[in-house]
């Protein structure tokens, strides 16, 4: 079989390996898609290569079938078609102990601390598997990892229906927020500079709006007779993105942190005491966000086939990565592996 | 009567006013003491003389009695000891509008933005005012106005029982903050480099460590197992204080932003993400927080006898502002009115 195989910056291999047998506790699937993060394109710009070995297999974004059911398992059959949850919590750490073990201390995240989903046969514990609908399409499918970590943000801005909503940065996860918002009853603005990705949310029905052009706050302000917005998600990673989704809320506005700041960023506090504003970090997804994103892809409430930009075959992976770098022009990118595992 | 005034920077006279016949729906109070505030000092520094116009008269932080009772005012009697809630909101601003009327857009502030209780007899609206125990000793009674901030600000944090809390900040919010908390359950640490106010916090029986020499965030993660503190208080005012308040708190750890931050400060955004943190800004309070703060007030849970550090008279306001320019030495100081009352 064959797996994507992280060597070093710029250098992914595609190498046969031996499929593994399930162990106790363990299943093996046979994969169909996967999904190409943002995480993964870190870790192909060597950026974390601290955590991310050689020859790590990546991927965490995929679909499949039950191939081989390990000693023990129970509840599963060949041929089922599954995602996986693909974070392992410690059980032992402060975080683990508190209860939020989907931020566990020392997580094993599968394709960055283990091998991950980028390969035609993966065996994973039966207890991170997740059915999906028979009439689910495997493309679709792959989808439900970034859906589920948009289920999470949007849970922890407590969206109440009819609440305006901005979210700020129209990437993958910042459509899928904006489309989960939507159903959960909100009024949904979304700022992004990139024509085509304002295309594709367009497309879905998500207004779009460019802030070179566009004052973002005076917009929202006009529509919201000089309250501002209930929600904010800054999903840019920009320090521009941060000061409009502050500038944006009303009072006790809250504002979900999403996007990753690795430095950091100057925040207008006074802001925050002034209007009682919140913000609220949000990171990964619980088991019950997973299934909720089975449910909103199945649904259609996620218009899967309107984000997936492109499908390529395994041998074109690099070709993926580069062209998810350049940011426009495509949104979702998905590996096939189907005539691999099959 | 006599009636501080503002009439410039580090300019406070006192002058001979006219006592003033409550109107319809107001009382006049014989004012017994009142608090300087931070505020106050502000004020007298000339940073606010945009909002403050030249012979306004301060202070929001008061105690009295009952004097003359207005047209339609029922349920007062002459000589019943009260306080001032000194905010008026304006019932039709979107904050407002929304139930947030305590932080109201175009809030009238008493003492700031219309007369305030630095004159021996006050007249305000009856709806402002909160009776007091008859046991209640007027001084004490003073405390009331920041006790409601330390109230609203503990609400904002959400503490649990048994909860460890950091308080960055122990001047005289940072202490009422710290014994609130202590009286919902928390096991509280104050971090303050004023050995004056550690030693005031101490006597109250309040933990209290210098940052200076101590590592604050090492000692709550070894008292905590390594998980940190589920809530932290910024009342501190500065950028430091911002740094210890994010990186004392544990996943989903909660910061409660109480001091006012003139500048953008930078915010490790990261840890808020990584962590699931939440920021909370918290200001000023609702009638419900006066009401909770006049029974912690006279139950002692707040033991306003060793918060006060002075009580000069009204003809040496100069000084008593002077004394707490220089914070340290003194937390709470007031003046005493009742020569002048009476």
């Amino acid at each position: 079989m064959k797996a994507v195989v992280y060597r070093g910056a710029r250098d992914l291999a595609i190498e046969d390996h031996a499929p593994q047998a399930p162990g106790p506790g363990q299943v093996r699937i046979e994969v169909a898609y996967t999904g190409i993060c943002g995480t993964d394109l870190h870790i192909f710009h060597g950026d974390m290569d601290a955590r991310v070995g050689a020859s790590a297999v990546l991927g965490h974004e995929m679909s499949g079938r039950i191939a081989a059911i390990g000693e023990g398992v129970t509840g599963w059959s060949v041929g089922q078609a599954v995602t996986v949850m693909p974070t392992r919590a410690c059980g032992r750490c402060p975080a683990c102990r508190r209860g939020d073990s989907h931020i566990c201390h020392s997580m094993d995240f599968l394709g960055i601390d283990s091998p991950g989903a980028m390969q035609s046969s993966w065996t994973v514990p039966a207890d991170l598997v997740l059915a999906l609908p028979d009439d689910l399409p495997l493309d679709h499918a792959a989808l439900v990892e970034p859906v589920a970590v948009a289920v999470h943000d949007v849970g922890r801005g407590r969206i109440v229906p009819g609440e305006q909503v901005v979210v700020v940065g129209g990437g993958p996860v910042g459509v899928l927020i904006a489309a989960v918002a939507r159903d959960r009853g909100a009024q949904v603005l979304l700022v992004e500079p990139d024509g085509f990705r304002r295309s594709v949310a367009a497309r879905i029905g998500i207004e779009a709006v460019d802030p070179g052009p566009i004052d973002v706050v005076a917009l929202v302000n006009e529509r919201t007779g000089g309250a501002g917005a209930d929600v904010a998600f800054e999903v840019s990673g920009s320090a521009g993105g941060v000061g409009t989704a502050v500038d944006v809320l009303t009072t006790r506005g809250r504002l979900v942190l999403v996007a990753i700041h690795p430095q950091p960023r100057p925040v207008n506090l006074h802001r925050f005491f002034w209007r009682e504003l919140e913000l609220v970090g949000a990171r990964l997804y619980q088991r019950a966000d997973v299934a909720e994103a089975i449910r909103l892809v199945a649904a259609g409430v996620v218009p899967a086939r309107e984000l997936i930009s492109r499908v390529l075959s395994v041998e074109d992976v690099t070709d993926a990565f580069v062209a998810l770098e350049g940011g426009g022009g495509v949104l979702k990118v998905l590996l096939d592996w189907r005539e691999e595992g099959r």
